[in-house]
């Protein structure tokens, strides 16, 4: 079967035009329920409009652009990726697979071909959770899976809570509350994910593209802190001290040997401090510190190896609490459920590539995506990662046109075999 | 030779006011340069004027509260310490040694006694590096001795600087700036500071007071940064991370090791790291961290022992960049010099305390002290340190009322022998 290629003009005239709504002088800013999340969703509704695709919303605002099948009552294919960014993030990041999907789609419009299956690209709410501190709000909530208090969790810049800023853009906080789902597995034949490699592996083996065997789940503790007590820098001796800031740096420390101990015993992980900050009013040059705030990640796709890092984390903090006098509280920890990959999806995904001339290696996802919720809730689920420069979550993300292009067509063709896409134009089949 | 009492009430008055003045609700801040230290200053001037003793300021506004003495051509002998504080800092650090000047005098006053020297009560400006961050501002422009770069340096609140905070209450930087000095080593009899003890050995003795045998010098480094990069916390492999906060942690933890076999090794020091951030906007719990900014207070009363600190500091951090794959940069470098105490002074407080019956022991002094720009200047100085709970630069600094009439007292009798206080009262010499 020989599937239309993809519209790219009109991927690149939306990636334009996605960065000029959402850079802000220094980075791309899609915000989780905010105005720059919105202007993304209101430009992939217009485009949709303008291919003539039906478009929804449900109770979270997911936005679903559907290509009717000839037989509605089969199950849809389904692509899509979330068009949310970190803060100071990248255009890609998310984007790349709602654009994706909507250039297959114009694609086939312009071939004039119907698919058996509805065709729907989903534009995911409020993956990143970098705004509020729950993972996969959108994709969750669309399976009516996202528990009832995530609701009350608010925005680290607003201090407002989801409820209010998902009301405020027309979504109904109660139906989402009341786990109302707008997608069932059952209803469900496929969830393929295009997204840009965050890591550098593709990058460092030369490939264009890859298909991911696996997703990681985390355990995460969001406002951990050590607490000592402030003190006179030159008048307290050091047995004297509860310092947190040298607290902190021994458990961070400790922690980065436990995690290669733990990798050379053959577990895959990755340990993560990316937020460490004494406090801005109490804190001086010339003070102990009596208090640090930090954040840790922890990512594995095993949930044995997620427990066995925490587990050491928790035994370090305990014994540097008796040895530096400090107490360490960790809060309240949150995370996601590791996902495994659909194979016959995978082995559809890595047989298109291969046929293009662009072989596709098999890779984990480090990062979350909203195909763990799709996976865990029961609906064959695969991702196809595109080459990437500089990772993502910075305004340096870089993905090559060609390779985007050749991911696009993977996709499509993909998507193509299992809505049993009608053969109408006169190319011959392979 | 009896001297008369100091006058606790008026002290007790002063505190008072002196807390209503600077409460901010939660501590005590008289910031340097700003209305905090100013009403503190204006406080005393009133004080000084109702006890009859001249006032005067310098170019850089510190304040001169002199109680005539017979012979005026005699040099002054000399007391007092700063009025300002940390932000949120406590009532006593730095105001308690203007007080019990005060104190002193109002006690003689009252008794008729008259010196043979002047008697100078010093107000000093700008003793808390907290604001600007330059060492010992006012008592370096009293000797003429503060660089004149030193008025471009910024208050870290307001941002303006030193130059522009000066002269909007009315101080002369040009002077400042010319090295114009109110005070000459030659003309001045002696310095003695009363200044509460800012760590916790004259509470775990059991001691009132305490005699400071020598005032430490410091290294500070203000704007210490490691440089890593920014990556996706769960797609960037350990081996492949530039990760700003394991490499702070490794140089902390290790430093402070380093601190331990130093003193193992008979070197006294501190070694703070008071201040650690990531970057507010670019850090995220999902990205390895590509920049962390962290500050370092070196301190003791050894040359010697400053450098070998700050020698292992660098080369630890020399290593951690070719390990981590970050760069350290330590940025300016600024600090003070350490100072010895005068003997002859040591002694005369230790046994004016021994004859009041509170043993005062010897103890260095981890903090910085304007006493250390007095002696290093070559006036005979010294330093009694009262005892004090909970440190200090934080509100709960706590300085029994029973300790300061104590210290005031030995204070007080020291300076009246160096002054040449007349004996009027009928009370029988010792």
């Amino acid at each position: 079967m020989t599937v239309p290629a993809p519209d790219i003009g009109l991927a690149t005239t939306l990636f334009a035009r996605l960065r000029e709504l959402a850079f802000d002088g220094a980075g791309i800013t899609r915000d989780t329920y905010g105005a720059g999340e919105q202007a993304a969703h209101d430009l992939m509704a217009a485009t949709a409009h303008a291919l003539g695709l039906e478009v929804r919303t449900d109770a979270a605002l997911n936005l679903y652009l559907t290509l009717p099948g000839r037989d509605r009552a089969l199950p849809a294919v389904m692509t899509g990726s979330h068009l949310d960014s970190v803060p100071l993030g990248g255009n890609y990041d998310g984007a790349a697979g709602v654009v994706a999907g909507l250039a297959v789609l114009a694609g086939w419009r312009a071939a004039g071909q119907v698919p058996q299956h509805d065709v729907t690209v989903m534009s995911i709410r409020a993956e990143e959770s970098a705004w509020f501190p729950v993972s996969y709000i959108g994709s969750k909530a669309a399976f009516g899976l996202l528990p009832a208090e995530a609701l009350s969790a608010c925005r680290f810049d607003t201090g407002q809570p989801l409820r209010e800023h998902l009301s405020r853009h027309g979504g109904r906080p109660d139906d989402v509350a009341r786990g109302v789902a707008s997608l069932r597995a059952e209803a469900i034949d496929c969830f393929v994910e295009l997204h840009i490699e965050q890591g550098p592996v593709l990058l460092g083996d030369g490939h264009a593209m890859g298909v991911v065997t696996g997703i990681c789940g985390s355990r995460r503790y969001r406002r951990a802190r050590a607490l000592g007590a402030y003190a006179h820098s030159g008048a307290t001796p050091r047995l004297h001290r509860r310092d947190a800031v040298a607290a902190t740096a021994a458990l961070i420390h400790g922690a980065q040997q436990d995690w290669a101990a733990l990798e050379a015993a053959g577990h895959e992980l990755t340990l993560t401090f990316g937020q460490i900050d004494t406090d801005a009013h109490q804190s001086d040059l010339s003070k102990v510190a009596g208090e640090v705030a930090f954040c840790v990640d922890i990512r594995s796709r095993s949930h044995a190896t997620l427990a066995a890092m925490d587990d050491r984390l928790q035994a370090a903090a305990a014994a540097l609490q008796a040895s530096h006098g400090v107490v360490f509280d960790f809060g309240v920890r949150s995370g996601s459920e590791p996902a495994e990959m659909n194979a016959a999806l995978r082995q559809a995904l890595s047989q298109a590539a291969a046929e293009q001339g662009s072989p596709a290696p098999a890779l984990p996802s480090g990062a979350g995506h909203d195909s763990a919720t799709f996976a865990n809730a029961g609906v064959p689920s695969a991702m196809l990662f595109v080459r990437n420069a500089h990772g993502s979550h910075n305004p340096d993300e870089a993905m090559a046109t060609a390779d985007f292009a050749a991911a696009t067509t993977v996709l499509g063709t993909v998507l193509g075999q299992r809505a049993g896409l009608s053969i109408t134009s006169a190319l011959p089949a392979r």
